[in-house]
């Protein structure tokens, strides 16, 4: 299917990407770039990488396929860095968790050239980054959401889908601005309560005795909790208007909770309990309302 | 060990309780008594118990362990039934989240018969109730927490002590105070925080097309918004004083987040993720630091 992978961020998620292209044969070679020479040298011995590209340009040349892996945080300055090698013909395509602000800076250093730019959200990752954590299966019967725009060429947003596709993820598509509400409610404001919880947790006392005696909710409910420093800030940051948002909501459902418990209203907690609990149970992962399609 | 295993509450937890000791043939018949007729009968189908008993104070009758094992609110009325029954020499335990409540009870109504109780919180449980879940396995490799008082027989404690430990459970003590406290910091908050988010998902008007979007974090951190409304409802009324001082310390984390969102400040909102990314990454279930022997 395709010539030359150049993955620019030889990290989990594009490390995984490599190896999943690999494994499924859509692709012949894999170059990349990684900011860490270590990094892209360990990538190269790990086999998840065939060639270590010197600079994110050299990634780009000569691919007829280039994923973007780097944090949001680090997209400006990639895309400055191959802009003049943004040429129709090759998919470039990012996986960041937060979309507008990854659309703003294409739009911006990209201009014309930003058609060949289909901007990506893969709904996959672990708490651990690094290369070495790279997994053939991460993509595998995943999500992987597109927010394509008005300028972007039609058949580079069917080779995204077929590529996706191919390697086990179902494919969405959605405005950057509707995706970025979205993940602000389903991804981003439980991270923040995670990161928020656990701070809690050790701020008081006993903070580190009580964590002795947790049990398995607790595992679960903070799980996310030791997300990556880096990846968290820049999602965090560049989505704060809609998570800040979210978080008014969660402190509105939070604040009916608390108004029940101090009067003591046994029937009216039990319904909000069993609000959440029956919407909880009948939830199902992966289980798509014809209009998200 | 024992010749009889008394169950009053033949659900999730009493009937695994009946199975685990069986399994270990550390009794030789189990006689169990529901509120609900059905729910005995089929408890006795099962084999989780051998004889059906009319009535809680029959359950009791020539039993020398008695598990009570009913939603925490029900506590005052199974000891009511049972009173003239607890004699020393019979090993009483309860299985309840919360302590202080069961405690202050139980001095209430067993008065100076209290000697033989021992109130017990094994750290386990499902999101789904009932005696068709009981699980033989339930408690194996799980904590559970003894609350004895100044009144309580030292040989009841202890033979609370090993028949738990018999059936794979590292065995605690701690005062019904720290109990309180320290569960509403480690599982009563996170439980509420779940429900609260939940709701405040479903309250909005996208929430249903967003659950369809949610990932393996979001199935996590919300598996025990699931939690049963007739068992969460009791736990979050009775351990409300500590649960509401743990949500204030919840806000205020979650204030020191949004400030620096607010404000921009990446170094800041860095270090306040790396503190709970590190503090999760580090932590444990089960590591139990030496103090809390």
């Amino acid at each position: 299917m395709f010539n030359q992978l150049g993955v620019i961020g030889c990290g989990l998620m594009g490390g995984s990407f490599a190896l999943a292209l690999k494994r499924a044969g859509l692709v012949q070679r894999v170059v990349g770039y990684s900011k860490s020479p270590s990094t892209v040298e360990r990538a190269r011995r790990m086999g998840v990488i065939d060639i270590a590209a010197e600079s994110a340009l050299l990634a780009v040349s000569g691919s007829d396929i280039v994923l973007i892996a780097v944090p949001v945080a680090a997209s400006e300055a990639t895309f400055k860095a191959i802009r003049h090698m943004v040429e129709p013909g090759t998919l470039f395509m990012d996986v960041g968790s937060t979309k507008r602000d990854v659309v703003d800076v294409a739009r911006r250093v990209l201009k014309e050239r930003i058609g060949s730019f289909v901007p990506a959200h893969p709904i996959a990752g672990k708490e651990v980054a690094g290369v070495e954590h790279a997994d053939v299966q991460l993509y595998q019967g995943k999500q992987v959401i597109l927010t394509p725009l008005a300028q972007t060429d039609p058949v580079m947003v069917q080779k995204a889908t077929d590529v996706w596709a191919a390697i086990g993820c179902q494919v969405l598509r959605m405005t950057p601005e509707n995706h970025d509400t979205a993940f602000a409610a389903v991804s981003h404001l439980p991270h923040l309560l995670a990161f928020a919880y656990f701070n809690a947790m050790l701020a008081q006392p006993a903070g580190r005795e009580f964590l002795s005696l947790a049990g398995p909710g607790f595992r679960d409910f903070t799980r996310i909790a030791a997300g990556d420093p880096n990846v968290w800030r820049d999602i965090l940051l560049s989505n704060r208007e809609e998570i800040l948002k979210q978080s008014q909501r969660l402190r509105h459902a939070l604040d009916a909770f608390e108004v029940v418990m101090r009067s003591g209203n046994t029937e009216a907690l039990e319904d909000l309990i069993r609000t959440a609990s029956d919407g909880r149970a009948g939830w199902q992962m992966n289980a798509r309302p014809a209009t998200a399609r």
